[in-house]
């Protein structure tokens, strides 16, 4: 079993209207250094073992976890640990 | 300027219905490899440098970025490329 972490961004130039938001909430509660932030999304796969698992996951990327017009994704693969 | 990396996650335990939707949808597309998807969320933050940048960040965390009650969050800090 392989533990998947994939990353997936707005691509730069694509408002950011939560962003936005959660940018001036932090000015407003006094973190006044904040002066941008952008959210992505965050997912974690737990994947069975088999050729090709990069390729797959790259395709499982560009088919339904991101939206390849308005973001970019990064992923990388580890083992996942025994528990 | 740095430049922040969050990353928020479900607490081990708490459901997550949206993984397992992505988890059945990426199944029914031919990834029958996946057995479980949690969501989570990135964020990215340009933040000024000061003093105690990482224990104000951990604030942020704890106020704002995520929900301390069903959420577990990292955070790490990179130098900003000048662009």
């Amino acid at each position: 079993m392989k533990k998947v972490h994939v990353y997936v961004t707005l691509k730069r130039g694509v408002l950011d209207p939560q962003g936005k938001a959660i940018q001036k909430s932090l000015n407003s509660l006094g973190y006044e250094e904040v002066v941008e932030a952008r959210v992505g999304k965050y997912l974690e796969l737990q994947v069975e073992e088999g050729p090709n698992l990069m390729g797959r996951v790259k395709e499982m990327c560009d088919k339904l976890l991101a939206n390849p017009v308005i973001e970019d994704y990064s992923f990388e693969v580890e083992e996942a640990i025994h528990s």
